[in-house]
């Protein structure tokens, strides 16, 4: 890929530790809250705001039913109301929630300006929100949805803004020029990306374990120069990210995303990506735990956020939950956070 | 990638042409649909509806403002009234057009509502609709994509329609389990999708065009087994297409995007993918031409369809055309596709 040579961010290029100035204002800051907000809060977590109807508890999907039917509208009142429980619960306990567009886009108009409420909410909770959006085209399109999601929008002699997340996930398929307009708008707007690098679903592997050929004059990856697509991914992310550190802290604003449920390529992709903040889905309902997560974070106890989804906010649907009743989903939510925390830091702590 | 193996439909599960059955009734009508619509027009043509605002007349732009201010709600009225004169002056010598929904998107929940409109009202005009989306996620959230782009999604006991599209774009970078929730709902809702393999873009190369190494005992590709990855996704797409062959018809409703500005690259794909329909964005204003498309199609003249987007709705704006003046946009549009409509054809005949 592009620049695939380019190595680490250069120490020079940064100033100290706690040295505000114009660059720092410009750059990255958005990330700088996420790290200072997962010390603060001693949880690695963020909270997926993917809600089904399935999860939803009788009692607010009848509200919402009697007042718009069962109608798209009905749906998404649903689901708002659901969500504003969860996030009341959890606000304090973790620094970041990561609504999934695809849950809201279902719903048609109304789904999406639930998304629209709920990113807003979330905000207002200084919560820092990833929209996982994994946009990703040619140039101009790219550039339209990083406008739409992270900046401003252009109408006659006005910026206006659109859906308005901190971060968003990003598609890697189509190469740097989909992926740039984000890093661009990102710049401007102190925002950032986790680029999809390893994902976490069983067939991830179809494509992106595929052994790419060493190119001409590389001596990088196995003894033949062989690797995976994801490491081809992996370094694009780590020299993109390099472009990207803000004046003062340890991360850079591109981050990437690699599944929990794949401790062993995480492992690898740390070293590949020293200064990359990972995302990383797949703890819980999908298989991952505590213990396989350990690798995905650096020695500093940092770099990686774990996501858990159905995990926490369909909590109350699980034998060990069941006890606070549907009425206590939110309150479930808050435990099943509770627990996660306790989960990821004893390992961390174990691996010393 | 999964079942890589598996090759061409199978001729004996296909009943004969014309016949029509239960299967029939069930499947891959679109996809005849379109190809019916392709023959009857002599043009395999799509229009890709991305406005920008930059595109829209003065004079449509300041009606919008007037009723609505510089905001979203202004904005996405432009682009629709934009679209509507686009679609009413090119309905009739069309099979389909493909709004780029990230055009929509970054107008916020007033540009989904003109996305919204604009699918619609192309429905309206009996024009086949792709709706250029490009999503693909894990199973469960694809699923959601799927519901809210092609399906059904449930609420209460009763089924909702979101956006309603007739076909897809879909990223295959999360494997099979990404795309197969969408083959799923287009078995059953009678559509299709166009799965991206070799994107139009300059930077499509750095990821798409690495060499993957053969996996023990495949004897396919180059002499060293060694194929890039838009091939080994390409005969995924094929394979995939396989499983989504309608019982009367030759073209799988499982579509590939593959870019005009490749074609030695649509040369290859072609042949690995006999059965399945090209969708070929980049003609026009991305550089490709009709004499580069040839390779795209089948010997039979049907196999691909040529996407323009700012080629046609912008052609306004470029010299040839700036006699039709601002107002005129819509007109210029109509000359535009007819005149892409002879080069297209001109070339297939040259190929004889």
């Amino acid at each position: 890929m592009e620049n695939s040579n380019a190595g680490m961010p250069k120490k020079g290029k940064r100033s100290g530790k706690g040295k505000k100035n114009e660059n720092e204002e410009r750059c990255g800051l958005m990330i700088n809250k996420l790290i200072t907000k997962i010390q603060k809060t001693k949880a690695p977590i963020v909270v997926g705001l993917d809600p089904m109807m399935k999860f939803v508890p009788e009692q607010i999907r009848r509200a919402a039913f009697a007042e718009h039917g069962e109608t798209l509208d009905g749906a998404a009142e649903a689901i708002w109301q659901y969500n504003k429980g969860i996030v009341d619960a959890i606000y304090d306990l973790v620094p970041a929630v990561k609504p999934q567009i695809a849950m809201y886009e279902q719903f048609g108009i109304p789904g999406l300006i639930a998304f629209q409420k709920t990113v807003n909410y979330c905000k207002e909770k200084d919560l820092v929100v990833i929209g996982d959006i994994k946009r990703g085209d040619i140039g101009s399109t790219s550039e339209a949805y990083a406008a739409g999601h992270l900046g401003k929008v252009q109408v006659g002699s006005s910026l206006c803004t659109a859906f308005d997340e901190d971060f968003v996930t990003v598609n890697p398929y189509l190469g740097s020029d989909g992926v740039r307009p984000f890093m661009d708008i990102c710049k401007e707007e102190h925002k950032g990306i986790f680029v999809l690098v390893k994902t976490s679903n069983p067939s991830s592997g179809e494509l992106q374990d595929r052994l790419v050929r060493a190119e001409e004059g590389s001596t990088a990856g196995t003894e033949s120069g062989d690797r995976p697509v994801y490491e081809i991914v992996g370094s694009q992310v780590a020299a993109w990210g390099a472009e990207c550190m803000p004046e003062s802290g340890e991360y850079s604003y591109v981050g990437a995303v690699v599944g929990a449920t794949y401790p062993e390529q995480g492992k690898v992709l740390r070293k590949i990506m020293p200064r990359t903040l990972i995302l990383v889905p797949g703890y819980g309902a999908q298989g991952g735990k505590g213990a396989d997560l350990v690798h995905f974070f650096n020695e500093d106890g940092l770099g990686a956020i774990i996501n858990s989804s159905r995990g926490i906010i369909a909590a109350h649907q699980q034998e060990k939950y069941a006890h606070f009743g549907e009425a206590g989903y939110a309150e479930a939510a808050r435990e099943a956070v509770l627990e996660m925390r306790r989960d990821i830091v004893s390992a961390l702590e174990r691996r010393g």
